[in-house]
């Protein structure tokens, strides 16, 4: 021990031995390390005196650092480290948390994936299964409860069974076929528009165009009728059946469901008074456009990537950032339009004689955000310096727009990407 | 071992010595770690009398996450650890793979590069080479085995011999050729349509305004001719020294060299009915649009960087993610198509005379695509408020769809570059 | 010591054993550790005679690749060094950091978060109370000292009690009702402007429409009066009882506040002037949009969700880079335009009679602009080949002139939504 | 020795022993591992009989996953190890790198940045000195060379001192002027083209528009010229104080700053003969926009920021893929721009009796590009259902098309930064 007749001290962390001088423990009074070098440390810690170690049942690697931490009064973590073990290590050895040196803040992992974040991911398939086990135990005596799974399945679960595959083929064919006849019915609706309303309308003529008018549909309005009849025994059938009729009632399919049975019967309903109000029987036709909402059952009926899925998850999850932006964008809307309509009016020279086609400043707004989502149809066209200038500048500002919301997108998509493919791969290796 | 006589258990864990305290390993009571502790435990494993240790032959790296396990009652692994071996080592030391904390779950590395993914970056010549040895071994006693391989090479890869390049050259000037053919021969089309079905058409005129444009196209179709002849040549020698035939005519690029081939055949073919038949002649035009997708080809004549074909590749592999995103974008067309038609009748004035632009629903669809995908022509413009809400809805919907498909291209492309990047470093370090 | 009479030398780093070759140090000359293996070094270092071995109190994890270094000649670090950490430990060995190996050099941790990076997420209500606090310290004898922190809060955090929030809804539904007022007033502005302006303007009719436009705009007057009533008392009532004056008129929105009280009160002090100098009214009207500025304040009444302070903080951060980018559009703006006048110019045909629509070179601009966002109006359309080459060019530039931006706000925004989501969980733990 | 009678081998690897059994090593036979087992291995290898153990002076970290992979038979490695290191390890244990697991792949660090990459971030001042420094060296003889580089320095260092600051400011004010004079001299070149090309052209009332054009333009011309005199003088010090004179034309800035001398000068030469071909006072015009090209000298005097430097690297690189994708534009306006033509003509009624709009193909190319980069002025529209799908196709294609280069130039973008931040944070750091 003749030269370097400095102290050492000798750490045994959970067998991996340490080695350090005592002064350099004393660099941070009053931790636990720094006692160490206190004559009456051996009568309070574990220490073999034969082997002349303090003996910690602790993690060695985060010690490494700790003890790195004493020597160079920097603290450092390594990559990746879990903030709860850091967190525990550094209770054991007294050393504040703070003292992380900022260089390894981002080292820290935080990625603590929630549980209602990782189990989203689950086939809703599980949950219904275990919905109907609950079911089944708790009213075992019916012949309700032996057929409720089998035919609930059959509607909701188009994979299950070759019979299910049958059904939502019809059921398929049944909503391309009500689309079709929507469309057709337009044209009926079109014609009843120009007998009604156009210059000639409420003449005595109108009455035979309306004659004519349901004559010429009466065949799209008995198909129509067949669909929806269709539709209400498939509703029926799952009301009936539904296990919880809450929960059905939450599925914006469902309520889309239902709210289309409505539009015919009506219109069977009023008939006759479609003559005295003409404007009726547009509405009539208006809200017909719920059918196209039933185009979206057709997300159930093919198997949806796992990608897709977790976009649509992705995009509930920013809903209200983009609420957010879209109200950045109404906000530009009309800043940008009412400085189109100054600027329209303040650059018009005094002898202007023709008529200015921004009339309304409603006019400018539609026209302000046709210009900033880059649509640029055309028909409102700034003819002075100062407008051009607004519309310039309206077209840069909305190009940057667009680009806002990608980032945002990019990096939540990508952490529920990753936490997806996880779980997909976890899944995949438990079931063989 | 006066102070801190709680026994110690010390685990020799391949050379690297673990101390701990008996307590600790007895926290999870049926894992291996605990029988330690049990007195006849080194009767069954490989206990050193001398040093008192325990001997295993496993990793020590993972051990020491085990044993922090026992001491902090929860399990964190190291970062980018593979899957596989945890799994191992888990089992070894009968501990279960789901107490991982949830913080070191998206730790895990799961990205096991599938073979098939792995070996789609090797060039297709050494499939071609290996295509070809088969072959020679195969049938090794004909003059066609001799010369097939060295025609198929000068007419398939144009950078493996100064003739092939010569070959792929003249190619290249046949169907720029054929290209400029094609655009010159609209004219005559052109002036043969209006000749034929503008309101003087049907006439005796018109007869002779066909003869000249026979006379004016002959030139043409001389040339269009010796173009197409060429190809049949090209075509029939490829043909003919293909390895296998059924490959041939899975490449759509070859399927399109079959195609070209018939429209000036038919032409000549049908030569005299074209008077009796004008549209016939409009449809032989048409058909000859096949020739612009020869451009095609001129993808393999020049050497695609790395970064295009990782590109097409994840194009091929999200194919089926953007065929959805476009049935969302069909789906969102229908939807403020029909919006838009109501929305236009539903708000003119009842004493409204003009004619109304929208006569028909599908002119609606056609607006509303052309207003999703922010082209906006202007051909068709909302004349009411209704319209003009459906028209910035339609705008900002489109708007936030185009932003959709870059996250998934993203980070698609993204996992194939770097697999990509990795494999060509490979190769080339092979090389030397 | 038969076979292998190599000398070795042991080194104790830190109590970790590493034992290396004497030969194997002398690879580098004139660092510590080959002087280790001159005669005199027990002399000079920490030297053990009885178990051989040089103690050094430094981190044996760096040392295992500085050993490296000596056996391969190629220094590597592990991932995710510390910069600081590696110089430290290399300075002490006396190596040059230049040695280490470039495929490492994207390892080193660089990224030391500016304190000021990484206070902004502070919600700026802490900074408020300790400005309130300074305050207190500062006077503390006056009625104004008790109730100014009060009344402060009352105005300026609407979560912060009942009656900051019944305020806020107050001077939002304020704020709500002159933008409705400023839009009403449009009517009376145009009908103002259709009087005034146009061809039958400077008549002695005008004078009556005038009139009329008082006559009917009169309430809206009163309307928007009471408004600004309101907002003079709030912006008095809080420019009163702001802590620092200074900071109070650096805030942008305190500016917009004071700018939006003038308008009213210039058009009641020059009310009799307008009919002299009807451009006054259009131009008091234009000074009015600066009602609509008031809308950003709504950004305070809503709480921010992280995501797009991080946004904000982002574009701040790029401002620069983006006005470079805008700069480099107009000068594309400047040079296509240009381009697009000398072709329309040269491209037309000698007998051309018409008029041409590119009477001016701003104009061009104009539509250059209008091509390059994508916007295309289609006003001003190339008619000769030259103009539809320029605008194809102006087309696809425009087209990849928007996609630059996205990686530059890409990359800075992912690594302050790192900074920003560490951050917020740091507090959230802290919290409980 | 009692249980676990199997034997036992030390391995002390640089100081860390590593223990395991000889069956394990035995696993692979032929490696150097597995000759330890044999008898003769103490004489061949550095064994030590005393501590019975083997002694390789190499890396510890390595060979614990080597000894592992004897263990498990599946080789894994350590995160983001660097390759050369992994090769020089196994190739010394004589293992074959192929073994490595397909989950470790991506582990293997091969961002070795190749030295071009790495300097060109380098400030090109320091070039620019270090030429400065050769000349000197090479002729130190002469008055030139004592001048040349001070000279230099302030025409091409704008921040290099107070002169030239100066001279830039007066560079910057001079371009400008001249883009200025550009913009006036347009509106006489308007009044030329009405006088010369107009129906009313070529008569005698012409030439006195044209001297009338002269006349106007005269003291713009005067102007110009002063503007083209300033550039001249500085062209020539340049020029004439520049290092190297092939590096000075390589730099495109300097050949703009060379071609526009030309205009003014040619245009008083040829003064006389521009009333007799009057399209030369056109071109004369059009060569002007050279001018504007002198406008990209403003980005030599403001600071870019490093970002903006990593962006136009980036873009130089990823030159050849936008290259390719511009192919894939033009291929795409092609096809799509043919199927319009055909499209509109076949769709059309045979009693069509209006104009057709799309008479040429070229207008056909001219719309489909228009309508791909969705621009849609709407001067040409579809007017069939044909003609409509293709349009849709087209801008569903153009959507899709623009986001394809966003992933290219982001992945890209990012290494280069990341490079450019270290190399930045790397100067800065040995500054002080």
């Amino acid at each position: 021990r003749g030269k370097g007749s400095k102290e050492k001290i000798i750490l045994n962390i959970g067998g991996v031995r340490y080695e350090t001088y005592s002064s350099t423990l004393r660099t941070f009074p009053g931790t636990k390390l720094c006692s160490l070098t206190e004559p009456h440390a051996p009568s309070i810690y574990d220490y073999d005196p034969t082997t002349k170690e303090f003996f910690f049942d602790r993690s060695a690697e985060i010690f490494s650092y700790v003890l790195n931490y004493y020597r160079t009064k920097h603290f450092h973590c390594p990559t990746d480290t879990c903030r709860s073990v850091l967190e525990e290590e550094l209770a054991f050895w007294e050393i504040n948390e703070t003292q992380l040196s900022s260089c390894c803040w981002l080292k820290l992992n935080n990625k603590e994936v929630q549980p209602e974040e990782f189990n989203i991911w689950d086939e809703n398939e599980q949950t219904d299964d275990q919905c109907l086990i609950v079911q089944t135990e708790r009213r075992d005596f019916s012949w309700r409860t032996r057929w409720q799974p089998k035919i609930w399945s059959i509607f909701e679960k188009p994979f299950s069974s070759f019979s299910a595959k049958c059904l939502a083929l019809v059921s398929l064919l049944f909503i391309i076929g009500i689309v079709i006849i929507f469309c057709e019915e337009t044209k009926a609706q079109f014609e009843f528009f120009t007998a009604n309303f156009t210059s000639s309308g409420y003449s005595e003529l109108s009455h035979n165009d309306h004659d004519h008018y349901y004559h010429q549909a009466a065949y799209l309005l008995h198909l129509e009728l067949l669909c929806v009849l269709w539709f209400t025994f498939e509703f029926s059938v799952r009301f009936c059946f539904c296990p919880d009729k809450k929960l059905f009632f939450q599925n914006p399919l469902n309520v889309v469901d239902f709210l289309s049975l409505f539009p015919v019967y009506i219109e069977l309903f009023v008939a006759g008074r479609i003559q005295r109000m003409p404007s009726l029987g547009l509405w009539l036709g208006f809200v017909r456009v719920v059918y196209l909402l039933k185009l979206l059952k057709i997300s159930k009926l093919i198997e949806t990537p796992l990608i897709l899925r977790v976009l649509s998850y992705t995009l509930k999850s920013i809903l209200r950032e983009i609420c957010i932006l879209l109200m950045i964008l109404a906000f530009e809307t009309l800043f940008f339009g009412s400085l189109f309509f100054y600027g329209e009016l303040l650059g018009s020279h005094p002898s202007y004689t023709g008529e200015l086609h921004v009339a309304d400043i409603l006019v400018c707004f539609w026209w302000a955000l046709i210009t900033l989502t880059t649509v640029g149809y055309g028909d409102i066209i700034p003819l002075t310096t100062f407008g051009q200038v607004t519309a310039a500048l309206a077209a840069v500002f909305g190009m940057l727009t667009i680009t806002i919301p990608i980032p945002i997108f990019l990096v939540k998509f990508k952490s529920y990407y990753d936490i997806a493919i996880f779980k997909q791969k976890l899944k995949r290796s438990k079931k063989p």
